[in-house]
């Protein structure tokens, strides 16, 4: 695998961030990983995990990279450029990981000087685990990795994309450009919603729980154990992407609810065929998806035998 | 492992049934597996398959058989136990598989002679896959199945309980019993409410796909996949299951709902406080899940290395 950057600076070091940091050490993308977190007992592990060069201070981890990946939640992003800003060299690719783009493109353009080229990205991948100890270096492999480069920029800016794009390459990431407007929608309906959903049956399963002693926990395999494992992503992170992205998710939402409650009544009203035509067309969704390589036709993905 | 039953016989043989047939003969439990589906295509496959002896004839195929496995899809139960009805021997144990247990219950009830013993039951295993061909030996190893035992039945019947539960034992399963009225309540939260929502956002997103252009598929792989493989689940059994189960998951439904509105509420006026005590708590209820067993806590399930 080629090398990419020289010098590369992850600020924020969760499982998106580490899992960058060992992946781009593990396929030779840089040659030097500065790292830094807000949070000191985040950095302490960061140097026992051996994941680069820990610094103190955002300013001195930026200093000289050629790349400065913000790995922070959305709700903080700008603050984190911020954080670093004075310490970018001239020249430097900036990027982030958020999972809204409008809102990060605003916050993050506004701090960043002239001098540096923002070119803001967003890996589809993640795993229900959070943290620097979750981060792994295959995280990435065969996933998507969503650059949306800003318009109107200097003649040198393309360059600046490719280049961030070969890195993410590298990292084994496929690649798709689209602005920022078009990534939330889209992100709306994929990602945001399904998670606000499952957060929402969870939360209302803990609440029966007390009625039920146990047995929702304990019959979960039944179909309810699905949605937990996307409640369980970060808290922070989920809170900062749907007050970021609160128009699309509204609007998705609104949806959502329309078309459910179309299904209550048909459930009220006994009527069976409106109930197998949806349920059958929802089935032939599963075959796309399994068709387009974006998940395991394995039955049960073969948790169970992972599991036992 | 013991013999249970000397022959048995199994109505209607999709993935339910089939993997009854191959657990039973793997584990000992039966001597003579006999097979029975209204389908002529899948008798032919049952045969192709070598899941035991297979009858064109209900009533054929349950005659002499210690055990009857009614597994067909709920709204069909009580006809399928109707077309064996004459042929049951006196003492045999007859149950059933069906996901809702008060309405099959009642049907299934009104039609059986009384010189059975009738010993509903609830599987709490499956997958995405239909059909015989998705069966396997090993589908209820260490899943739940639940028995709904009738009430006032005669001074024979719990030993009959006893020995279909010592059946479903062999079979790898750990036995639980209850009302069926119970049942229907815990599996509508743990089972048919999930399900619901999945069909509803799996095929909502169907629609928008029309707008998105491939989208909604292409990056499913950032939350909304896991949606889509409970929606695969076999139609007709779930139009069954909500049409005979409807007070309970109207009552979870409505209550999902208010929930929602509440999220959407707290989204559109940006409260995070609210937002990150809900999603924090959902994260909690998984932990619960991971430690009672019910599912895996490898990330992502580990199916990303089944997939690529």
């Amino acid at each position: 695998m080629p090398m990419i950057f020289d010098r590369i600076a992850i600020i924020g070091v969760g499982l998106i961030g580490a899992s960058i940091a060992r992946a781009a050490r593990e396929r030779g993308a840089a040659n030097t990983i500065c790292l830094y977190d807000a949070n000191p007992v985040v950095r302490e592990r960061a140097r026992e995990l051996g994941l680069g060069e820990v610094f103190d201070d955002a300013e001195k981890a930026v200093a000289d990279a050629d790349l400065v990946v913000l790995a922070v939640p959305v709700g903080v992003m700008g603050a984190a450029a911020a954080a670093c800003a004075r310490g970018l060299k001239i020249g430097a690719i900036v990027t982030d990981v958020g999972s809204v783009k409008r809102a990060v493109v605003d916050a993050v353009g506004a701090v960043l000087p002239t001098s540096v080229y923002f070119v803001p990205g967003h890996p589809l991948a993640g795993t229900e685990h959070s943290g620097p100890d979750a981060g792994f270096a295959s995280l990435f492999q065969n996933r998507w990795q969503i650059l949306t480069p800003l318009p109107n920029q200097g003649a040198a800016y393309p360059a600046a994309v490719d280049q961030l794009e070969a890195f993410w390459r590298a990292l084994g990431a496929n690649v798709e450009r689209m602005d920022a407007e078009r990534h939330d929608v889209v992100l709306a309906v994929t990602s945001h919603l399904p998670h606000l959903i499952a957060f929402n049956i969870v939360a209302m399963a803990e609440d029966l729980e007390n009625v039920t002693e146990g047995e929702v926990v304990k019959y979960s395999a039944s179909g309810f154990r699905d949605f937990t494992r996307i409640a369980a992503s970060d808290p922070t992170m989920w809170r900062d992407v749907f007050l970021n992205n609160r128009e699309a998710v509204l609007e998705v939402l609104g949806r959502f609810s329309e078309d459910l409650a179309a299904l209550q009544r048909a459930i009220r009203w006994g009527e069976g065929d409106t109930l197998y035509d949806l349920f059958d067309r929802a089935r032939r969704m599963r075959r796309e998806v399994i068709d387009a390589g974006q998940d395991s036709p394995a039955p049960n993905w073969g948790r169970d035998e992972t599991s036992t």
